[in-house]
C-alpha cells in the first residue's frame, strides 16, 4: 500500500496519475481538512471533494475544482433567496454536501462519511481525512482574521497575509486509520500541495509527523514550487508570510526531518546543492502536470523512487 | 385584509384565484405546517412552499407541487450517494429548503424565515405558518405510526388508517401575527383543504379556533369534498378513519362552530337541508378549479360572500 498525503488541486493531479499507473486499491490518501468550512449551512470539504471527484473520474480538469459539466441551478436560486455565491457550488456537488451534512448531523464521523461517499461513487482508493475533528486554517490579514476559503476564493488571495495558523489542531487526533496506514505503508508520497495550508495542517495533527519520522520505508516529496512561485495557488505568498523561503528549498526544509527524496523541477537545478545539505536525495524532472500523460509520467517516476 | 386558512394543493388553487381578483397585499395566509418534515437533513415545509410558489407564479399547475420546469440534478446525485428519492425535490426547490434549514439552524423562527423567503420571491401576500413550533401530523396504520409525508407521498395513501393525531399541538402557540390577523380581518376564508391534515392542525393550535369563534366578520368555508371523495388527495379516507362522514357535510360539521357560510358543489345539492341544520348558510356553485378562470370565478364568489 502506498500512502499519499495531499491537499486539493496540485495533489489531485499526481493522485490522478498514480491511480492510472498502479491499482487504485493499492493507494491510501490522507487528505487535508483544514480548508473545510460551512456555507449555506452545508459542511463543505474542498480537498476531500477534489480528491474524491478526481478518483471517481468526475472532476473538472479545466477548473481544478468541482464536477465536470455540473449545473448551477441551486446556487442561482440560493442567490435569489439571499445566499452567498462566491463559492461556486454545482448541483451535483451540493448533493455531496447535503449528504455529508446530514450524516455528520446524525453523529457519523467524517472518516466514515468520507468512506461512505467514496464507496457510493465506486472509488477503490481509501480516502482518509487527516482528522475527524474540526481544524480550521485561519489567515490573519491587515483587515482581520479570515478563513482559508475567504482568503483563497472570496478574496482571490490578494490580501496581505501576516500569519497563518491551524485553529484546533493542538488538541486534534489523526482520523482512525491514518497512523495505521503510515505505519503499514510500502512507501509514502508527499504531494505537490501547498506546504502551508495543505500539507502543513496534516503534519500539525499530533502524531502524524512522528509517524512519518518513524517509518523505515521510503518517503518521497514532490515540490509544489517552480522558481519562486507555486505551480498554482498562493503557496509562495503564504510561505513568505510564515518566514519560509518561497521555493522548492523552502518547501523541502519543512519536510527534511522525514523525507528521503525530494522531486524538483529541472528549472530548479541550481537549488540541488542546498537541498542536498538538508540530507535528502534530490531528483530533477519536469513536475508540471498539464496532461494526463504528464500526470502518469510523474507518478511513474515518483513510484520508482518510492520502490528504491 | 382577508385572512385565509389553508393547506397545500386545494387551498393553493383558491389562493391563486384570490391573488388575481384582489390586491395580493390584501391577503394574509395562515398555513398548515403539520406536514413539515426533515429529509436529507433539510427542513421541508410542503404547504408553505406550495403556497409560496403559487403566489410567486412559480408553481407547477400540472403536478400541484414543486416549481414549474424545475430540474432534478441534486436528487439524482443524492440517490447515487444513498439518499431517499420518494419525495421529489427539484433543484430550485432544494434552494428553498437549504435556506430554510440554514436560517432555522441559526435560531431564526419559522415565521421570520417564511417572511424572508416570500419577500425574496417578491410575494406581496403575507404568509404565516400556523405556529413556529414543531407540530407533526402522525398517521397510525396497521403497520405502525408514520409521518404524513410517508403516508401521503411515500406510500401513496394506500395504507389503512386507524387514527391521525397532531404530535406537539397541545403545547404549541400560534405564530406571531396569526391571532392578530384573525382579529383584524375584514373576512376569513377556510380553503378547500384536507379537513383532517390541513385545516385540522391549524384549528388545533390552542387559541386559533377560539379566535375564529370570537370574530364578528364573515367566515366562509369552501368544501374540499364532492360526493364522498376529496377533489384531490386522501381527505375522505382520513375523515373516515377519524369517524367523520366523508362528505361536504362531514367537513362542515368540523367548522360549524365558527363558519357563517359553507360553499359546496352543485352536485351536493341534496346535502343542503342537513347543512342548514348546522346553523350555517349554504351556497352551491361549481367548486372544481381546473383552470385559472375556474379559480378566479370561485374566488370572486367567495369574496362576495365574505363581503356580505
Amino acid at each position: 500500500m502506498i500512502v499519499v498525503l495531499t491537499g486539493g488541486t496540485g495533489g489531485a493531479k499526481l493522485i490522478e496519475g498514480l491511480s492510472h499507473v498502479i491499482d487504485a486499491a493499492q493507494l491510501t490518501v490522507v487528505c487535508n481538512t483544514a480548508d473545510d468550512f460551512i456555507l449555506h449551512g452545508l459542511n463543505i470539504s474542498p480537498d476531500l471533494d477534489t480528491i474524491m471527484y478526481t478518483l471517481a473520474g468526475m472532476s473538472d480538469p479545466a477548473k481544478g475544482w468541482g464536477i465536470q459539466d455540473d449545473t448551477f441551478t441551486v446556487l442561482t436560486q440560493l442567490e435569489r433567496l439571499g445566499g452567498e455565491t462566491w463559492f461556486k457550488l454545482g448541483d451535483r456537488d451540493i448533493a455531496t454536501h447535503i449528504t455529508r451534512t446530514r450524516l455528520l448531523g446524525a453523529g457519523v464521523k467524517l472518516s466514515d462519511v468520507t468512506d461512505k461517499l467514496r464507496n457510493s461513487l465506486g472509488i477503490r482508493t481509501r480516502i482518509l481525512p487527516m482528522s475527524d475533528e474540526t481544524i480550521a486554517t485561519r489567515v490573519e490579514t491587515r483587515e482581520g482574521e479570515i478563513s482559508f476559503q475567504e482568503y483563497f476564493v472570496k478574496q482571490g488571495w490578494q490580501a496581505e497575509v501576516k500569519n497563518v495558523f491551524y485553529a484546533g489542531v493542538e488538541k486534534s487526533h489523526p482520523a482512525p486509520g491514518v497512523l495505521e496506514a503510515i505505519d503499514a505503508a510500502a512507501g509514502i508520497i508527499i504531494c505537490p500541495s501547498n506546504p502551508v495550508t495543505s500539507i502543513g495542517p496534516i503534519l500539525a495533527v499530533p502524531g502524524i509527523r512522528d509517524a512519518l519520522k518513524r517509518v523505515s520505508v521510503s518517503i518521497v516529496g514532490v515540490s509544489p514550487m517552480i522558481g519562486e512561485s507555486a505551480i498554482s495557488g498562493p503557496a509562495h505568498k503564504l510561505m513568505a508570510a510564515q518566514g519560509i523561503e518561497s521555493s522548492a528549498l523552502g518547501a523541502a526544509k519543512g519536510y527534511a526531518d522525514f523525507v528521503d527524496q525530494f522531486v524538483i523541477d529541472n528549472e530548479d537545478e541550481p537549488l540541488t546543492k542546498k537541498l542536498e545539505t538538508l540530507g535528502i536525495g534530490v531528483v530533477k524532472t519536469s513536475i508540471r502536470m498539464k496532461t494526463l500523460a504528464d500526470k502518469q509520467a510523474l507518478a511513474r517516476q515518483v513510484l520508482a523512487l518510492v520502490d528504491k
